[in-house]
């Protein structure tokens, strides 16, 4: 979670992120960090290595400007730990901004990716102790009635279609089709049928990158909105 | 199942379904078996109301030269109770061809259908007494691996498109669509988790109909084997 206040040339940033620092490839997550904390506005950046709900118990009412979550809510364990902390941020920012993949794939290309995020969460959801990219891959609409359960209001929001460099649909695939998958339903699924589900719908991967022929995987849509 | 003998202009042929004769729309099957009956071929179809396995018990040795499971692996209640018909079957009959939804989308139109398929799917294993069209959607692969793993050898196989008329895939999305299939959600799934999993599921359906725009939904590819 990115907190700002006094947005501007005075404002100054709280950066909130519970994994350790070594997490992260290329880059980790501590040398991401510092590379920013040397930039022309790492002045105005403070680390916090904290959970989102530990770090806002001791913030007081009308702290923030903004409040970011970028892609950062498929992270969340599940739909409570993601209500529990949007709740935590009511009264403490004027706005609240998310950007989560959208679920949906404008372009062909994506579709793989779209298959990938799904399979890699009904995995996912069987390891409590998961530290997995996807855990809880909330469509837009749920992410929505989340926050206006808890008393946000939806200002605005719009679906955008990522750069075909960005690389995530090719990794979050890659990762489904390893033998390392198989090994993690082996590992968290006793059940037949949850088991074979999983397996079908890894076989849907493998033959949604096979429908693409020779032409690249892409990252589908990305939903950003505004709450106030 | 549909078994054969005598292929040829003195065959017969014994067909075996389980369902109640009023399943169907908008032809009910026991229409469906009248009609038939009373074509040119209807004199040489025997119609048994009967599980396979409860019909293959009393069958003799080398009876058949060919069982036809044409779009039923999908109705069975797990991968389990595939692999005992397909184990009852060994011995029977000569050649086993099936022909199943092979969980691809050679079309675009048809990536809606995958999905929805997937979807309910990931919805009926968690409903012991379901009576949908989908209960065990296995992908080409698993089914080939259980027919081996009951003595079948693949002999050949071969993936069609079907052509564009044929409704299964616009059905199968509707279905996922509706209303109703929230209900049964809400009916059968106690866990917050699985339950998101199937609304973010659902929610990329509605997504992938919307990314073909003014297109139709199609069927998706359909998978036929040989085995002896």
């Amino acid at each position: 979670v990115v907190l700002a206040n006094a947005v501007g040339p005075k404002g100054h940033v709280d950066a909130i992120d519970p994994a350790s620092l070594d997490y992260g490839a290329p880059e980790t997550l501590g040398q991401a960090q510092n590379r920013i904390s040397q930039s022309e506005i790492g002045s105005r950046i403070t680390w916090y290595q904290s959970s989102p709900l530990d770090f806002l118990a001791s913030v007081k009412h009308d702290t923030y400007d903004v409040a970011i979550l970028c892609h950062s809510l498929w992270y969340f364990a599940s739909p409570t730990s993601i209500a529990e902390t949007l709740r935590a941020l009511k009264g403490k920012t004027r706005r609240l901004c998310i950007a989560e993949y959208a679920l949906s794939a404008t372009h062909p290309g994506a579709v793989p990716h779209v298959l990938a995020a799904l399979t890699r969460y009904s995995l996912e959801i069987h390891n409590p102790a998961s530290d997995e990219n996807i855990r809880t891959a909330l469509a837009p609409s749920a992410i929505r009635a989340i926050a206006e359960s808890v008393g946000w209001r939806l200002a605005s929001d719009k679906t955008v279609v990522p750069d075909e460099d960005l690389q995530d649909g090719k990794w979050e695939t890659k990762s489904v089709l390893t033998d390392a998958f198989l090994e993690q339903v082996k590992q968290h699924i006793e059940d037949e049928n949850i088991n074979t589900v999983l397996f079908s719908m890894r076989e849907a991967v493998k033959n949604a990158v096979q429908a693409l022929g020779e032409k690249p995987v892409r990252t589908m849509d990305v939903w950003t909105a505004v709450f106030e």
